[in-house]
């Protein structure tokens, strides 16, 4: 199944995006419920949505299997997997795990930006690797089969994970920063480890995170995919748009300030340019996700390839990320 | 299937009472997680029984569909249903009755003998009826498939209930008040509405309910509920043993007055009396529950009245209550 799935958004949800989701044909995406905010913060934010997916029932529904992927495609719906991009949802307390898995979190990362309780983030200038929550905290998502998501952590912290973790992790949203040296974007040596480990790789098109920013061309971000797939093969990889549409720039200091400054933390951004940056002229929207396969194809990748990484890995991802541990999905549903 | 369930515990759980339920036979139970708790707290008692769930595997397991009772026989364990009795855990916030429906709860009383949000409770002076957030709770409740229990509740209230929602309401522990006068045993007009909406009574042996207290004896017992049958029929008819085994004086504490007072209410007690009252002999704990079937044949019941009073009404009840409106839980499965 040639399932097109998106690995990263934080839009500012209307029902106009939900159709241009459909019309991009998007089966799947994972989207972004919170940064800093704490656990109750982070019900009402699933509240929210419970009354998207009660008013668009004909549009999107809430995603916790595998198996919602072919419920998307036969129903002609997009399922929607919930994340966090920093661990201030579960507080201080592992119980939390558990609680938002059965509440339908499906990633977390484990630090963002900043030094959290279990990991670093990748604009600290020390970074500790995993602290003891967070190999406590790791064990307990890869028990329950909540995916390791370190997207906006360090080095070491992120190959600590990658050894800590008894399951594959991912990297929802970055890009090899041997391409463009954004500190956002990983190492070699940290791509390496999740092609070898069975992991994942979203390729971002967040302006920040590409060479050329906002005017990056979709043939050098299809080449720099191809060089990756030449140098670490093909099936770790997909994509993770990182689409922020529709977001106010008020959201953008949330994400980077959230509670823990009373300053200014510019980010990715800078004094001159603090707002979102425009995203590429060639990806509006979802609408243009699916055109991503023709770039893929004209450099060079064959068709079977080019599914692979438009969805087709993060499939095989989900199903055997998403259950308790031991059992795939699908030995899961049949319990 | 014969299956022995009981529609309300609130022990001090403990492995030894768990391998009582085992001894017993008892296939399911409804659990109370909380009284006064709001909604973090509510998660924490959850959490709470997530540890027992994974540390004793072979003997408990959490039910959130009435395929789990056959899951239960099957592997030789008991499905634990989680139940509120009051609406404190969802707050102010209509939003939490699905947030808590997913976590698992499955019954929730209205009010628990004061005045709630929602409705008011049986040692209230004034009984307002349904609130304006009652009736949107309920028709939620409705909505996800968690059961409106009255037990604590007001009569005019109880009737609200009855009225206002479209599915069956339950009163999970109490017993006709026409045979012990206790304000919070239920008048034979909310008896005979349960009877005709397709609801569920759960007969208590929490001695206050109990005519002779703890000296009632199992054949007055079981007389109570022949005279209630021979009346109302015998469909609706349960057992909801409101069983506290091992519960410190403490915790009938927080069950009559939680925060809402400063100063001592006694509830059912008396200042002479204050704590918890002693079971009937012939039930101490969950191994004696089967014995309650030898005491309804002797008062006349059939094998088949038997087997529908010990749990096969309970089970009939689950298949049709705990899934979204309108699909039956087999339905649901299938979807």
């Amino acid at each position: 199944m040639s399932y097109l799935i998106d690995g990263l958004q934080y839009s500012n949800w209307s029902e106009g995006i939900f159709r241009q989701l459909r019309s991009g044909g998007v089966d799947a995406v994972h989207v972004t419920l919170v940064y800093h905010e704490n656990f109750r913060e982070t019900v009402a934010r699933i509240e929210c949505w419970n009354r998207w997916f009660e008013r668009w029932p004909d549009l999107i529904f809430q995603g916790f299997a595998a198996e919602d992927l072919a419920l998307a495609r036969a129903t002609g719906r997009t399922a929607v997997f919930f994340g966090a991009q920093n661990p201030s949802c579960i507080e201080d307390d592992i119980g939390l795990v558990q609680v938002l898995h059965r509440l339908g979190l499906r990633f977390m990362q484990l630090s963002y930006n900043n030094q959290s309780l279990l990991a670093t983030g990748c604009y600290e200038a020390e970074d500790t690797g995993l602290t003891r929550m967070g190999r406590e905290v790791v064990t307990e998502m890869n028990r329950v089969g909540m995916v390791v998501d370190m997207s906006h952590s360090s080095e070491r912290s992120t190959l600590a994970a990658l050894e800590h973790s008894t399951r594959p992790i991912a990297v929802t949203h970055a890009n090899p920063a041997a391409w463009h040296p954004a500190r956002r974007n990983k190492s070699d040596a940290v791509i390496g480890a999740l092609a070898e480990t069975g992991g994942m790789l979203g390729f971002s098109l967040y302006p920040h995170h590409l060479r050329g920013g906002s005017a990056c061309e979709m043939a050098d971000f299809c080449g720099m995919i191809a060089r990756t797939a030449e140098r670490h093969g093909t099936d770790f990889l997909g994509i993770g748009t990182d689409l922020c549409q529709d977001q106010p720039d008020s959201v953008v200091e949330w994400m980077r300030t959230g509670r823990w400054t009373k300053s200014v933390d510019f980010g990715e951004g800078s004094r001159e340019a603090p707002g979102f940056p425009d995203m590429p002229g060639w990806f509006r929207d979802n609408r243009d996700l699916g055109n991503l396969r023709g770039g893929l194809q004209a450099v060079g990748f064959s068709g079977e390839e080019v599914t692979a990484i438009m969805g087709g890995n993060w499939a095989r991802f989900f199903a055997t990320s998403f259950g308790t541990a031991g059992l795939d999905e699908v030995e899961r549903a049949a319990e």
